[in-house]
């Protein structure tokens, strides 16, 4: 994991609280506080892995004192029966923590898996799959960090690191060309420049503006592949809207840079992996 | 909503910092401070509306001069082009709460349009939907309320509110009737016990026990049918597992007074519905 | 302790920032920062012991370098003179958590210690002694845990873990037996339902509507014997209401299943325990 | 109150969050959402008010739109069956608020209960009654708050705002004028300087070194004369330890100036109070 | 103020709580609680006014009910003797936010004067003054905003949003070619890319490599105008290091696009404004 | 540092959060993740070190596997090419926690050696040096213990822990004596109060009504020399207002007790010292 342990740790507590608002009224009142024992985390779905470390994050806040081994790592592909990971601690402990650090495994994996599949799917083209800002309320970070893992890459993280222009800051100004010099005006000079466009009028005007990345707002795939031509590398081309599993390859295919897929990160399937205790 | 403001305030803040961390690059820069508008929230899907008091929270919290009407209320069936809500206030804060808004809404609306139509799908019966604690971290309290805001029910809500006995925890005690013996010995009068069973010798222990609810884990339909035979309604009988659209009427009229599905929460298909500034 | 360590590192933390807002300015001051010295936890009364681990892990949370041995755990018969803990570290880490670790210990052994009287009292009955949700603001996991030590069991946690119908629910559906139903209609099936009465007529309608519990409250003690053979084992009784040290072993012998105390946690009087520096 | 309101926000938000984790499972599943009622506070005993501010501030942070009226404010004196405070609202905001409002009203007028009838014990002699750091965890404010209603003072806030050196300070230095002097040369000038005595001896040694403020550690009644005699005005005198409702008027009589009692805040009898809604 | 208001609340709050831990012992305890009065925030110096609206927000935060008039907003110019707002309310509660109000905005107008004075002597040449992320810890926002209003740009907020290689990143891939190559691989398509540069070589390096942004680090004047003469447009070029009032207005006839100071935030002189009671 | 190591560590990860959104898009992109290295900490500038441990701390909470040497402490004097520290550890881990060690270190230094000047200032009289409430939100007690790292002490900390009556206090009362004798009647026996006074009359007044310590409000050195004279040791006198390199040797000999200034914290120049990797 590239975040600090002391940034998943907020959320992972939260989980946890949600999950044992006092004490686990089954696990802490049956289960001796003494008893050890080993549980194997094994896949029970084929995709990409995300979130083992997170998911081992659980147990070590629980209690530091337990032991764990990772057999998989982020980014690694699992198939069924796979052994992901091991780990060794109080009975309690691992019972308690069961849920939580499946519900971040299960979901982060998830994402991970969607991403790679599209990954794949557009293969030898130039196109990079990349996520957008409909993520689920505070767990941004853990979402786009599962993108990574399954071979994407990020979009902008939010509404301070990158300017994307849209029809109201357009119509603010009274064209594409008065947004985008009003805006370079005043912008840090870090700070990239996107404008989202409906047809090649404004396609045109967005490159000669100097946007450097321009978003083909649902546009057809013959339009995406006029809009290349027009472009010319003038600018990065970001196709965006209807794009499904069916269409993806023909869409990259079209030469645009960058594909943007809402929902490798707002429709989530999970990802399925038990938890065995021996 | 049930939940206090305060509950959610913190979600929605951590939210939206995750979607601003210092200023909108983009908004803030080009829209002037003082400009006003109103948003249109309208269904691009059809399903059940959940979260649009949540949602609203949203640009409250960002401003607290904004202005808004309810057409729809959580709960209530929504068909595509359906006027959900409108808000009127500064246009930086409308833009600037968008995505958060939408983020939550199209989650809450998604589990309350999937619970919906497993509600339809047993209706005549006398099965309950329920959620399970497969849920994303943070958004349990959201995800739980949803599920009711589609005619659902809760499961319990966490590892203290009830007892639910797995088998490490029959293990540890020899027999289900001595682990419900002792957990009876210790627990608070008003925690419910619910047993895991996986065949009908378990089960005619649980019922004899003296569990509240018995979990039929995995069962196939014939088997839940026997199971509802055998129990006579000396407990109440949970399914789980391995239930899908498909077959969730036919474990419905079984018998099984609880039909609990984990997708409702874990596999969450966004619903569509866009915010359009006039 | 069955809470995890980070559930009470909050209230710790709360607690010592408290007592020490910036620096403490005699210890601090005067003591030298490398002295070391050994502390020794001596009971000065007579009773049961709760709050060991969080006494200690205050000196742990203000350095982790200091060691400690326990001669007494939570739930341990103490007497005068007896020796509890003992713990080595910096003079000043001892000198600068004594009066948090001495706050919390002798809070938490006054319950217990109160609890265990009033366990003493009703032995050989079938009655519990329970507490209730009338504790201090921010210490309720703290005065419940106690409670236990002391060897009474809780009550529902909160309001949202278990039902309890008091006349304000009852008013609203007009009869117990309407308020009982529209709960079960909507409540989880997890969910106990427990109601108050004030006299026979209620408690036979309780029973009848299929109340989990029934508080009988501020009734006298042949009134409660009648009440225990009236409902003949078909409802729990829980006896509630002006019960003190005098008369709680008479109500105990009534046949009421759980004795509620409010004043276990809401009255406590401190168990005195000193830390002695050698 | 003197407490901005945020500060208390904090505690009564934690509060609730114990009381309601997640919804009220009686009151929001069977009040109607729109009722309104009014409740009233009435006092059961006889004593001092303290929080009732802090009380309704429960209310309205579980929703601003509550009205209410106070009849008595803090550090009056009330009696049983008094009308302390009314307030209006929807049924469930009064039914949720009531036990977390009510745990803090009750303990707070019971410090400030026990607090008056201790300053009315040395009434006409020149002592002053003062508080301790003997308070429960997360409370403190509240506690010394609720002992300046009862007409005493505030002794430290905490180990950062004035010096106290025992026994093992001074230990650390040989003497009682040594380690006056260390302290001396290195607190703030606004930090004053309390030193433990144990005798006579200590007594003009403490005095000499220019002790503002001498506790007289578990001295007797003549002795603590003797020491008023001894010290004849040059620095405060506080005595402390073994100070009963039986000895304090002895005690006051001696002529020292400070009594303190750490049984106002460790040892709370909480002040009888109702909320009864019409 | 762009930022929302809760942005800025838990900052204010913790300052309020470091200067008021639990009462005003001056204020609280001598001024009537319904005194009230007006204030007025003179200026003593002469510059450019950042943080009214914040410092504003200390007496909202204390009391809802104060009312204020701001006659001078951020990044306006002021004089001595200025009158910059008035604000009526509570005594206590203007003297007690008094301190926190005039820290927080004698800080921030600090900033913006220092800021403002670097622009005016790069007037007319292309150069942007900005900040870095030399800021004080919890500040960052407060101070890039100051920064704003004294008519400065912003830096990279921080290392999430934009890339700068410096000598380590780029020694661990050989080259700044086989480094921004590396990055451009992996990096999100909205991220911007700036290279450290020490020399001629590295420069036409970084500008093949297609560095965003270049920065000249620590090279003297005539260095920089070379750099400008080689770069000819193809990259942004950032002067940095020992530049001071004396040699800005050489920097930037250089050509340079960007002047960075640190001092802007790391070593800010306060602004003097004081607060006037009548 | 006196400070318990989870006071700082808030700060510290607010600030490490403010400069590390989501990931150091260079240095987690480019650095190899097991890479190692080790960076040493070396002056390059003269005075005074403060805030050594506090920059280390926030290696250890980016990644506990750090190991670090301190050649200085706090309070050390250091010159140009000073060693002050070494630490080992991932190269990730050192490069993203540069900028925050480092801007608390330099700011904390930069306090530590401007107070040390003015104590050698004043070196051979009988004052001392002192800071005030003029900190930055959310450093006061990094800022007051930088203060006595440079061998200054602390006023008060906040308004709770000592009174300063100030003329909008006075005022309320009439007169100095009035103010004076009513705090007196209310305020706890620990708390020390001053007085601010402008000319003679009210520091004769003061001096009568017993202040403990009289602020001599922007007087001249002739003013403060007499003030010196009339109070004859009765009070401590505190000059305050105007005081500057130049012409605080000459307010020290008029043999005043205490100099407090502002600028010690409200206009910190930061003391540089670099990080350099190998």
């Amino acid at each position: 994991m590239t975040l600090p342990a002391f940034y998943v740790d907020d959320l992972i507590k939260a989980a946890i609280r949600e999950d044992i608002h006092y004490i686990d009224v089954t696990t802490d009142l049956l289960i001796d506080e003494n008893a050890e024992t080993t549980a194997r985390f094994v896949s029970k779905d084929e995709g990409v892995l995300a979130g083992i470390e997170v998911a081992m994050r659980v147990f070590t806040l629980l209690d530091p004192a337990v032991h764990f081994r990772l057999y998989k790592k982020d980014g690694d592909a699992v198939a069924k029966g796979d052994l992901v990971a091991e780990i060794e601690g109080k009975t309690r402990v691992l019972l308690k923590g069961e849920r939580t650090a499946l519900n971040l495994l299960q979901h982060m994996s998830g994402i991970a898996t969607a991403t790679a599949r599209c990954v794949k799917l557009v293969e030898g083209t130039g196109a990079s799959i990349v996520d957008t800002r409909k993520t689920l309320p505070g767990l941004r970070a853990l979402q786009k960090y599962a993108v990574t893992a399954g071979g994407g890459r990020n979009h902008r993280f939010n509404l301070s690191d990158a300017a994307m222009l849209k029809d109201n800051h357009i119509d603010a100004y009274g064209s594409i060309t008065a947004a985008v010099a009003a805006l370079r005006e005043k912008v840090g000079h870090m700070v990239n420049i996107e404008v989202e466009v409906r047809n090649f009028e404004e396609l045109r005007e967005a490159i000669e503006a100097g946007a450097h990345v321009i978003m083909l707002d649902n546009m057809d795939i013959p339009a995406m592949a006029e809009a290349v031509r027009i472009t010319a590398g003038r600018a990065k081309l970001e196709a965006s809207g209807n794009i499904t599993q069916e269409n993806i390859a023909a869409v990259a295919k079209t030469g645009v840079d960058i594909i943007s897929l809402g929902a490798l990160t707002h429709s989530v399937r999970c990802f399925d992996i038990s938890m065995r205790i021996e």
